[in-house]
């Protein structure tokens, strides 16, 4: 099932040298001296993911130019802030495992947590204060206030068994694709590029957003959590539609759409009863359509790259997104 | 019962037009194009409470110049930055009112309040990266840096019957007065106050914002809910041990030491018994003149003041932070 963790892993692999940087980078912003922190600061210091993100960006970046401390940086910034909102995620879903580890509010409590979230956000400002490029300063700011507004929309939108694709679509965009966006856009900016081929990146990242978040939530109710490493089934406990749910509703009949919604409000859906229903009404297929159909998008954006590698890479990253054909 | 709020309002007459542009100043941060985030945004208009710290900024200005827009922008990101992490006390204490109105988590649920919150830093962080002033983004950096650190502190100190005095006293310098140091820090530092002054009224803040959080704890703890308009006993429920408890642990008699630990550790200390037993045991006392020797060690770094106007609000408003002698 979604996604193909060896795909992503050989992707990524002209940009290793870069990440362990930025892994290291991150580990000397979160330091600190005092020992009573350690424990909760190690916790962050060993919980870095696929670095999907600061990858996105070295090889935006690797296209144009080699990579410069301040690529680095950025990247650091980018993938604290992703781990502070995954925090406070895990905080707001109770979920009690991410990356095959414990969550923090598990392991301590919700304060823990949310406070660790705020100490990344916090110590990513101090670092983007030091870049001297207010244009970066201001693409980050605008990024994670897009990401904001896109949470709130997608808590405005629950229990909202009306809505339609295009409000999932641009929550999703909001939420998610606009961070990807960002690190492609980032990437090729601060390595000099073009104006047309960071624009081109850009929407190659947003395009490739869309279709990941896609397969997220579409693993979110038919993935196994010992594969995922995530705790599952929490778009459906926090009543946030997704499309293959939006999909099931539109052209379910009457008796069977009613049935859904009474399964979805009172709780009892399963991972099991839902996987059954929402494959005979043709979602999951659709779904896998539509992520296949932002990845096609997302790809058509690096014709624009002379580099032969990077787009190889980048092309070979989005594919790994496409779940198996089910 | 602390805190007088007749005398803090009327320390803070001499820059109300200063607040209230302040407060124009948020309200425009926040504003956002789309109807849809419209009640949440709202909430946060709604919400401004005594504005403390930006009362303070531009009372240390006052004493050196006019405010300048850039004091008032600074005064507004402090603002924002302290009622995000309002809405995140709220959602660990499932606090359910604040400023006599109910908290966000009450009104929707704890996600709602958590992004509410990220979404004000997100905003803060924009409108500091326009500043153009690296040393007033490296203060405001290194400020919401200790205070995570000192919340963290705290967290580590829970349930820790042998805290000291001084182990405490680290905690509320760094989770609450580093937010006044640097209020009136950068007040003075904007108005180009000379560097000694800039230095006085930073450990003005610091020695104001000691006393400040020791009567808050107080009041958590023998206050009465609907004059403080928030919930109260949080530290009790969260197990954090504050200065009167620490003290009346030091010097009861064995058995009701014990007698003290098991009510605080089982949750069945209630505000009335806790009263009685400090007040017994002279904790309550000490805590006044503890709170009483902070304020006059704040006062006493007023003296480097020529303007007498200034300093006589500054005084007034330290004051205001005694509690009535009881």
């Amino acid at each position: 099932m979604p996604t193909s963790v060896s795909d992503i892993t050989s992707a990524i692999r002209p940009v290793e040298a870069g990440l362990s940087l930025v892994s290291d980078t991150i580990n000397d912003i979160i330091s600190d001296s005092d020992p009573r922190l350690g424990c909760f600061l190690d916790y962050l210091k060993d919980t870095h993911g696929k670095m999907l993100r600061p990858a996105m960006l070295l090889l935006c970046c690797q296209a144009f130019s080699n990579a410069k401390p301040i690529h680095i940086k950025v990247a650091a910034i980018i993938e604290m802030t992703h781990a502070a909102t995954l925090l406070h995620d895990d905080v707001i879903d109770s979920a009690q495992s991410r990356r095959h580890k414990p969550t923090a509010n598990q392991i301590w409590n919700p304060r823990i947590a949310i406070l660790l979230g705020d100490f990344l956000l916090s110590r990513a400002f101090a670092i983007s204060t030091t870049l001297g490029r207010s244009d970066v300063s201001e693409i980050l700011a605008k990024t994670t206030d897009e990401i904001c507004r896109g949470e709130m929309l997608q808590g405005s939108q629950r229990n909202n068994f009306d809505i339609t694709v295009a409000d999932y679509i641009e929550i999703i965009d909001k939420k998610t694709a606009v961070f990807f966006s960002a690190s492609c856009q980032l990437g090729a900016l601060l390595a000099d590029a073009d104006e047309e081929s960071v624009e081109n990146l850009s929407a190659f990242g947003l395009n490739f957003g869309i279709a990941f978040q896609i397969a997220d939530d579409l693993v979110d109710i038919i993935g196994d959590e010992s594969t995922a490493g995530k705790t599952l089934m929490r778009d459906i406990a926090q009543n946030n539609l997704t499309l293959p749910i939006i999909h099931a509703l539109s052209v379910l009949p009457p008796d069977s759409k009613a049935e859904l919604i009474d399964s979805l409000t009172t709780g009892v859906a399963t991972s099991e009863n839902l996987n059954s229903l929402l494959t005979s009404a043709g979602s999951i297929k659709y779904t896998i359509s539509q992520i296949d159909a932002y990845v096609e998008k997302a790809i058509k954006h690096l014709n624009c790259l002379s580099d032969d590698s990077a787009r190889k890479s980048l092309t070979k990253l989005a594919q790994a997104v496409i779940p198996e054909k089910i």
